[in-house]
């Protein structure tokens, strides 16, 4: 009796286990089939093929495509969020923030998560309710962009005067403006230049946050 | 005869006039159709409704739908880099410069110029051809913005330093970035605060750029 349910409760964690795979394989499908096929052409039937799936598959884990497409971008973007927030941390200077984010934008577009989530921005213009729920999704990316900038304006007395979050949500903006702009002819507008750009400017901006405090 | 000529003369200038009216007319019904049944609604019996003409006189001016979008969105374009150009020359400062920038987005979006061109964007991700064309059209406005941070920057002996034309590109890419933003929600980022927040900025470049020349 024992025994058995041990069995039975391995049995159960197993099967879990292969949903919780078998769900996330979907939403990988449903990713590269945004990258490759672009938000029009992503039909159920487009992501089982990507996939090597029943189309039917999709709608045992999603109640909509809608629902499918929102969490395969829920799932890389908290990826990718984690990893901006970890790796940024480390930053110690607007300088070292913007060469951080540098290489992971690089990740960004070699990973095919830039692609997706353009389709997806691009697609979302002719659905009202998918929209909504994108820009509900912008709102983490300003969060943590806030929370950087923070960290460096708070070393200036007078930083408690700049808006942070307006700045903040002006930085996603821009990454957003540059993936739209990157997306839509890779080879006219190098992002990695414009990172070299920042770079460049980043000294001016940490010698004015370093002036602020009087301490030079 | 000499009457029999002019009269002929004057009625083929009337033809001219009339055909650029009634092409004008057609291209702003293009963009009226992208405001409000976005890129995936805007087909010629959707554009020939809300201008009201026959969809077959859209094949009378334009070779096809897309050469006619195109053709709408260089019309609108032309117009606001013109009235962009001419605001921008008078100010003087980064500050001004972001305030007249302030009061031009505001008329971008009231008079559905944003709204046109987010949505010509949008579609042209389903479009290899179109992505092409739009990011071609990307140029002028960097060309605009560079023109006017020279303006600034020359100003300053190390202005010859700033990487200018990378600058142009990010701020370009920000206004981009925060129409897209906004097109997808305008409850939830308010550009017009965005504006505020950078005229709240602005001082410390205007300080920044003033104090390199060393008249300061």
């Amino acid at each position: 009796m024992k025994a058995k349910v041990k069995r039975s409760t391995r049995r159960v964690k197993a099967s879990v286990k292969t949903r919780a795979a078998s769900r996330t394989k979907v939403m990988q499908a449903a990713l590269k089939a945004l990258r490759t096929e672009g938000f029009a052409g992503t039909s159920a039937r487009a992501i089982g093929r990507v996939g090597g799936f029943p189309p039917g598959l999709i709608y045992y884990y999603f109640d909509s495509l809608e629902v499918l497409l929102l969490a395969a971008i829920d799932m890389t973007s908290s990826a990718r969020l984690a990893r901006y927030g970890e790796a940024l941390a480390k930053a110690n200077s607007v300088a070292e923030a913007i060469e951080v984010s540098s290489t992971l934008y690089r990740e960004d577009v070699q990973s095919g998560h830039v692609a997706a989530v353009q389709e997806l921005i691009a697609g979302a213009s002719s659905s009202r309710g998918l929209r909504t729920e994108i820009s509900r999704r912008i709102d983490p990316w300003i969060e943590l962009a806030e929370a950087q900038i923070s960290r460096f304006v708070d070393r200036s007395p007078s930083g408690a005067l700049l808006p942070v979050h307006s700045i903040a949500q002006l930085v996603v903006a821009m990454y957003v403006g540059l993936e739209t702009i990157a997306h839509l002819d890779r080879e006219r507008l190098k992002v990695e230049d414009l990172f070299g750009a920042g770079m460049l400017l980043a000294p001016a901006i940490d010698d004015l946050l370093g002036k602020q405090d009087g301490t030079r």
